[in-house]
């Protein structure tokens, strides 16, 4: 029938499973061939009524296919499917964040060129709606501050860690028997897939590309149990969190404060209560004050809805003439600067190792003293058998690079054995 | 300048302010005229440099006006005013939740009819996207049920009492002192209001009208501080809920559950954190499985952050030939029945008052055995001077018509003095 509207799909992993199941029965669209990189692989379902091959570049050059659905993930192939897709005048929906991070702004320019579209709610927050929110949602708003949990993987590991008292490498194991983390779950502990999700949400709400590379991330593989439970006495939740955020530093003003990294949320605080698997996005903007999305942020059907969502919206757009000028994104085609992480600004959480002698706390507030650095609150916890006492402090808002000099004066000092893990507090 | 986009502006209060304070330095938007009802209305703002008429068909008439944004609320002349613009050719940003849970059908159809469209963004939940997300980022999702805090004053006011262990009229009395609650605040409390916000949300989930007549209605001034108290302790908290959500009768399966009272909402459903003014509304889809949105719901900026928004989005579609096919609300002409409330299914929250007299317990008990309702638990309150005692009982799940058969035989039975209050659980 020529009125359905033709698909290829690439990929045929998690999601583009998930993507063709619910796909396969809607009456309006016809899925004309699916590339995969392996067709002799064992699948969940029984996709056999469909064109298989594992050349996606068909897909790319098939007259007949409307839209690609790329699923597939990565850089390689992805990105020179997508751009052969692009120059043959085909709509793009897409749930890959790496290739929208980094190579996003080429992307949108060679679509708009080519009166194309490109879709990728799927790429951030699962099935929660977030893309579309920034895009058009909040259109009347100056976005202030953009700040999520948007890795189900590590949301995972510090809810268990927390609940459970589990350590971060048994947390860890579990996430793994539960499918919830990968065999080499690096990308995720290490904050790698933050980065590309915060790079896109940055992108969106302040209008303006920014360079991966660019971004400050600190991983959650120094995060203890203790820190959990400190954290919770002292009022807060540990959570990784993107943060993209106008820069405060009247003297760099253009300059985005963009960064990835555990920090402690106060519990008052709506993103304190996002756990387990969940994905959550906290919105300051300038009319509409702040507002929490909240839901599922990876798995098969969650973002399968999203890439379908995309598609179905496509389609309803497709017939008319000029439609793609409607959803061009208004992203500068200028690179914004991402402020050093020197530069910003927290409060920070410090827990320390020391010798267990007389001039430790005289040592520690001189130190602080000395860079400007004032104490919030600090706690020791008992001595061990070894001597070693373990010390932690929160601070007040002070300049990262003034907390740096203070923590490397008290390296330098003989009576600190290490510190443990410094991490950032919300506010 | 001709490429600016036109728009006349119907509404001068709270939310009209808002809406020409954001639009009137904006370059894109020509603001042609705004009709008031009060001409010599002393306002926060000078708006001095607009033309200011007191009849608003003179909107509807000019034929310079691309957009009419209704934000005057209300019925009368508010329906009139938009159809005519409508079928003068005109675009409508409305955020009159009772015009479009009253006429919203009809007036979709004559938009269709004559190629415009109608965004209402900001009748439901101020400035979360909660439309638009309903309408355009859920479309590959069954949606089975919407359920949400949608009025800020009812939230605040048990927000309030739970807190400060206030009751409902010192609670009432703070409100409308800080100005989160009306003089008259019938609309709010009585649960009219989120009457027809529930009929636009349910329109939207399962894509078909429903009467805001059929629609059950239960509102707070029954509910006591000692109700908040107990509902805590069995693990609840008692918050005005707007639900929808496909029936589960059998026999009956085409009619919607939608209904309007307070509820127990389990402190483990994030629903339960949303305090204050704020809004939420928690949507379940058959892939993305459940997702919350959360922010202010009401306000002069949020709600006005909702309008220009939708304003913005007709603007940079307005140029596309017939695009408004693109926003046609895919909404059934049929009007869907809503399931009466004797059908519904729900665990029940009951408190009452007995003499205190040796056969009570016994008498409770059988009546509700009588009709098969089963108790989760129930505790009694001290006895008072005059001889009432107060039971407060939590049943399992059961038809609604078994309850009030129940609740007859209880009442008929002299040792009861009176029924305190029903409240319905939410699961």
């Amino acid at each position: 029938m020529s009125t359905k509207t033709t698909l290829g799909i690439f990929g045929l992993g998690t999601v583009g499973t998930g993507v063709v199941d619910l796909l396969r029965d809607n009456p309006q669209f016809d899925i004309r061939a699916i590339s995969v990189r392996d067709r002799a692989k064992q699948r969940d379902f029984d996709f056999s009524e469909f064109e298989m091959n594992q050349d996606p570049f068909k897909l790319a050059d098939d007259p007949t296919i409307e839209i690609l659905v790329e699923v597939a993930g990565g850089i390689d192939p992805a990105y020179e499917v997508v751009k052969r897709a692009i120059i043959n005048g085909k709509h793009i929906v897409t749930a890959n964040k790496e290739m929208i991070a980094k190579h996003g702004p080429e992307l949108f320019a060679l679509a708009n060129q080519h009166k194309v579209t490109i879709f990728f709610e799927a790429a951030v927050g699962g099935g929660i709606p977030l893309i579309s929110t920034l895009q058009r949602g909040l259109q009347a708003n100056k976005v202030s501050r953009v700040a999520g949990i948007v890795n189900g993987t590590t949301n995972y590991i510090l809810t268990k860690m927390e609940r459970e008292q589990k350590s971060f490498a048994d947390a860890l194991a579990e996430a793994q028997a539960a499918g919830f983390a990968e065999a080499d779950p690096s990308d995720d502990i290490l904050g790698r897939d933050v980065v590309y999700k915060i790079t896109i949400l940055s992108s969106l709400a302040f209008q303006a590309p920014i360079e991966v590379e660019k971004i400050y991330r600190q991983g959650i593989t120094e995060i203890t149990d203790l820190d959990i439970k400190l954290a919770r006495e002292f009022g807060y939740r540990i959570k990784m969190i993107g943060l993209a955020q106008r820069g405060e530093n009247p003297g760099n003003s253009d300059a985005l404060d963009v960064r990835v990294h555990p920090m402690l949320v106060p519990l008052t605080h709506p993103l304190a209560g996002v756990d387990g698997v969940n994905n959550a996005i906290f919105i300051s903007g300038s009319a509409v004050g702040e507002i929490m999305l909240m839901g599922p942020g990876a798995g098969r059907y969650p973002t399968a809805s999203a890439v379908v969502g995309d598609v179905i919206n496509i389609a309803s757009a497709i017939k008319l003439p000029d439609f793609a000028q409607y959803f061009q994104l208004p992203i500068s085609s200028n690179v914004s600067q991402v402020m050093p992480i020197d530069e910003s600004e927290n409060g920070y959480y410090i827990r320390l190792e020391t010798h267990d002698s007389p001039g430790v706390i005289g040592h520690l507030g001189s130190a602080f003293g000395n860079h400007g650095v004032s104490l919030h609150s600090f706690t020791q916890r008992g001595v061990t058998e070894d001597g070693t006492a373990t010390i932690v402090l929160l601070t007040h808002r002070v300049k990262e690079k003034q907390l740096q000099a203070a923590l490397k004066e008290i390296t330098d000092n003989p009576t600190t054995k290490q510190i443990g893990v410094v991490l950032r507090v919300l506010s």
